[in-house]
């Protein structure tokens, strides 16, 4: 839950796709069903609607358990002026909807996006039914709505359900249950220091390096030696230029905690280039507590 | 281009998709044309067709500039026992592809998979052209030529025009143009030491560590102090275990070199789990030569 934005009027926070996309009930599941959703054609546009006012705050997804990071969004994150004030952790669980009052054994087609399609082949290979593929789940399920068709049903969140009054045949279609997506909820404004009762926050930066040996071992140490921790590490090929990278890394803690500060500090003794992205409260996944508490 | 292997038959190469798909058109730039290709229906079945022998090598993409890497494929990696022993980095460029003497003009429908159909936006509503949704890029050109359609058009790879002899009204359709995806090519055997004349090999490894503060600093040290570059580094969490991550590290030199052998049994003191995934040529983006040269 987002607990720097309280007022009487509701959020509006923007997201990427139509009407029940999976990003809408990542954004309902995170800031609380209370909010206005704007529905936004492309991650662009989501940017934009933030940065413009037109939403408070924005919802964008930037890693997915089996398909990795989303490098396009750490693009616009470097593009744009927002910050990153959550996280929040969804797990994919793909439904089969289809109109009130279809049974099961009427279905002879699925329409969804492709990805989710390979998701779900051998559910829909014991159905025995047949894969049609659409630009997006969500738009997979207005169109079976639209077109009133019986013979057919489209995979989609639970969601998108309720918003084309569709009925869950079945859920969790996905052959592989580890299918988790994390979010980073954006604002104008970044999420204060000390509103967290445990303290539990994580910050999100990148940085480039000299093109010189032990260079990323130096800029790690800046963590390791003050028993930071990090969250994620992900290096980036610049392309065209061999041998440079960006670097994507979240440690525990946040920005304005003096060792963190002093992390930073010394990292940019060693970066060509640094951004902080933002501080923000840890969601874990699953609701998990973490084995290991973070010191900062 | 594979020099591990030399023989009069053609070497059997196994991809994901149908013919004309863009790891095809990867897989005959990274083994030469008089390979034959085979065409797979899933990743899985990639990785069983070289296990069985049906295929001598598989090629399969394991990151992409802007998508990020395919976690799914690392898994497939660990999953089975091949080895890595190449990688190929493609230029993504979509062609606009239609029946041949079909004039630009007379496009008003494109087909292809959403991501390409996304990647290429801009130029899509500057031709002013409606996007249909497609399972994958070349099974879009298939369509055009089966059911012969003169207003249609694809987006696919220009290997798609050869297979289903359709012409290419544009090429570059894509809005960004940084568009790479990385392939690595596998095969039962390990790709032996001492092959390359210039010893530019990488190696692939994937390991994870006890959930102790400095572990990644640690483990990183193995390589930073034995002047080993590293040229990828990601780690990935495992879902349901917070705290807990598998690190894929690509560094520079063969798993058989001294120095890399004596960092890798250094590294075996602190992962819990270690695989090599192999050790192979290496392959720069745009032919590009590396400003600095890997010292193993």
């Amino acid at each position: 839950m987002d607990k720097g934005f309280r007022r009487s009027m509701p959020l509006t926070v923007a997201f990427q796709g139509e009407p029940g996309a999976y990003s809408e009930l990542a954004a309902l599941e995170h800031f609380g069903t209370q909010v206005e959703t704007l529905p936004c054609h492309s991650f662009e546009q989501v940017f934009a609607s933030v940065t413009q006012g037109t939403a408070e705050r924005g919802l964008i997804p930037i890693e997915n358990s089996l398909a990795g990071s989303i490098h396009r969004n750490y693009d616009l994150l470097l593009r744009n002026q927002l910050n990153i004030v959550g996280e929040h952790h969804l797990r994919v669980s793909h439904c089969l909807l289809a109109l009130p009052g279809v049974k099961l054994e009427q279905i002879r087609q699925v329409h969804s996006h492709p990805q989710a399609l390979a998701q779900c082949e051998a559910s829909l290979a014991r159905l025995g039914v047949e894969a049609v593929a659409e630009a997006d789940t969500a738009g997979s399920a207005r169109l079976i709505r639209q077109q009133g068709a019986r013979s057919a049903g489209a995979l989609a969140s639970r969601r998108a359900a309720q918003v084309y009054q569709l009925e869950v045949l079945a859920e969790n279609m996905e052959d592989n249950p580890a299918n988790f997506t994390r979010f980073l909820a954006l604002s104008r404004e970044p999420q204060p220091a000390g509103e967290s009762p445990s303290g539990n926050y994580k910050t999100s930066l990148v940085f480039s390096l000299r093109n010189q040996p032990g260079a990323l071992f130096k800029a790690l140490s800046v963590f390791a030696l003050r028993d930071i921790d990090l969250t994620k590490i992900e290096s980036r090929p610049i392309p065209g230029q061999p041998w440079e990278y960006m670097f994507y890394v979240d440690f525990a803690g946040h920005a304005e905690a003096p060792v963190c500060q002093r992390a930073l500090n010394n990292l940019r003794e060693y970066a060509t280039f640094l951004r902080i992205l933002g501080s923000y409260i840890r969601h874990f996944q699953n609701g998990a507590l973490p084995k290991d508490s973070p010191k900062n």
